[in-house]
């Protein structure tokens, strides 16, 4: 069977982890790599993803070259969290006639958001018959794909409730600093304000459980509050003292009829007794699901974007999301 | 949206169970019901299925007529375990060209143990232009579906173990008796040998997780034990003394290189500590996945059943399994 042909379009953190996953497989071929970066640009891909090899994949600020030359069957877009800042990028890619498998996070399910930007997307997707799927962990799995799937046993929904608590005092430093440990707690209302601690797709993973159930819901709110720090903490990157934020948390609700229907919390913190992820189905039967020690955001994230090529290849040309498609599975 | 038209056929426990579940639905109506046992012929179906009230829909032996003068877009098949039993009436379905959904345990994943007559069976479906799928909550959920869905996550998959423990004591009597209960373990060991007391279905789940995930297996093999009561237990149905069986711990395992590779365990009995479902995953990263409580089987079949019925009615025409359908949602 030929491999499938990639193109890395992002090549920060997560972009490196979807290269060290998609490299170490057989049935896939890195062919090109694409970051407007100045340290980046002109770098080997596989020494920038940390791999132990060159891939022979040298990095280019020039999209559109690369995928002239490359024609590959899917590009893994790992550039942006927010739809619009991806869109010109994601544009190119449909435009030039290729797949695309992002992990832009207000793409996971954007019609709640951005109806009309979406339906675009789809659009200019079916004229280029080529397909366009975001996901991830988060969104993507663990609080949309996970819960509707579980519904499956279910004979009624009444709510869904989906947790995520992240003990972050092993994971990367730029995510420690992103979730705010460390800040004070003027600080970290600062950073709420100018909206760079936010965690993006609660509201789009909501808006997806909401699809797939069939609810038609009136809102989604969303609060962000800092985790105060009880006890002093340091990790290898941040050091918290007792009254500043170990982290954070977040909390979606989506409201139908005046009640909460959905609710996803999201904490993540240095300081959190233990990781895990959880569903809470409150229905006919009640279920309660849970992840025991959590779910490791970047290589789960991962995972799942390279491990949804071949369902995205498969799938009709369009602007797909994980609801629709069939079950991504590991491939061995 | 027209309703979609189904028909039951098999009115036993499990098709009542389905029969309850579809009648609440709005999107559904039930316009037909087949039975052979003279105890139900002629009766109406929502009177066998324990609802209180009347369907208006009489249960007939003859199913071709049944099919003819009903047209149903769709035929609940929920007649026998084993494949062969349900060949026939699988097949007067699919030449009457009506799509399927059965719980038949042998035909959630064929190819396996009847590689031929799932050909065959997929064959027909073409020619007739409908689909067949074969679920419920084990196989078709807990131990295969659910397992190959939680990889997505995963970078690696080593092992996959799925493990359902189900304390029976609040059951039906039937189930009790059927997971051996009460036996002395000299009976138990007859019903063995008489092939009475085995759940079906086990690897079947497991040909399906090779599939999913690529795997060759050399081989698959069962053991059926009893569960040894160590105190008396008393339910509503049985009494257990000491000694005697208090239900059965069945164990799959599927063999690659030479390895333990997909391990299944279904311990049923009146007097399990606690219930639980659980997925264990070795690889990149290890998973660890648990359904408090467990599950309870007869309201999950009829869940899963239904709730399948979008994703089969959208389908291409065939024999499908649940791995390579879009995740089956509870509809709101």
């Amino acid at each position: 069977m030929a491999k499938v042909k990639a193109v890395q379009y992002g090549c920060g953190p997560i972009g490196c982890g979807v290269t060290r996953y998609a490299a170490q497989k057989a049935d896939i071929e890195i062919v090109g790599a694409i970051d407007v970066a100045q340290e980046l640009v002109g770098r080997d891909l596989g020494e920038v993803a940390g791999l132990d090899r060159k891939l022979g994949v040298t990095i280019s600020a020039e999209a559109e070259a690369v995928l002239a030359q490359t024609r590959p069957d899917i590009v893994f877009l790992t550039t942006a969290s927010a739809l619009k800042a991806t869109r010109p990028q994601l544009e190119t890619c449909l435009k030039a006639g290729i797949n695309v498998v992002s992990t832009c996070e207000e793409l996971a399910y954007p019609y709640w958001r951005e109806p009309e930007l979406a339906a675009e997307i789809g659009a200019l997707a079916k004229r280029s018959q080529v397909t366009v799927l975001a996901t991830g962990v988060n969104p993507g799995f663990l609080m949309d794909t996970w819960p509707l799937f579980m519904t499956g046993v279910c004979q009624e929904v009444k709510k869904i409730r989906a947790v995520r608590i992240q003990n972050a005092s092993s994971r990367r430093g730029p995510f420690q600093k992103k979730i705010g440990a460390g800040c004070t707690l003027a600080e970290f209302q600062e950073r709420v304000a100018a909206g760079t601690l936010r965690h993006v797709g609660l509201a789009e993973s909501i808006a997806m459980i909401a699809a797939g159930l069939g609810w038609r819901l009136d809102d989604i709110t969303e609060t962000i509050e800092p985790v105060v720090a009880k006890a002093p903490v340091k990790t290898d990157f941040v050091t918290v003292s007792p009254g500043q934020a170990s982290g954070v948390k977040q909390i979606a609700r989506g409201l139908m009829g005046g009640e909460e229907v959905i609710t996803l919390e999201f904490v993540a913190s240095v300081d959190a007794p233990q990781s895990y992820d959880a569903v809470y189905i409150s229905g006919r039967p009640d279920l309660e699901v849970v992840i025991q020690g959590g779910t490791h955001g970047d290589v789960a994230t991962a995972a799942v974007v390279v491990n949804a090529v071949p369902r995205v290849l498969a799938a009709p040309p369009g602007l797909v999301t994980m609801k629709d498609l069939p079950i991504v599975i590991a491939q061995g």
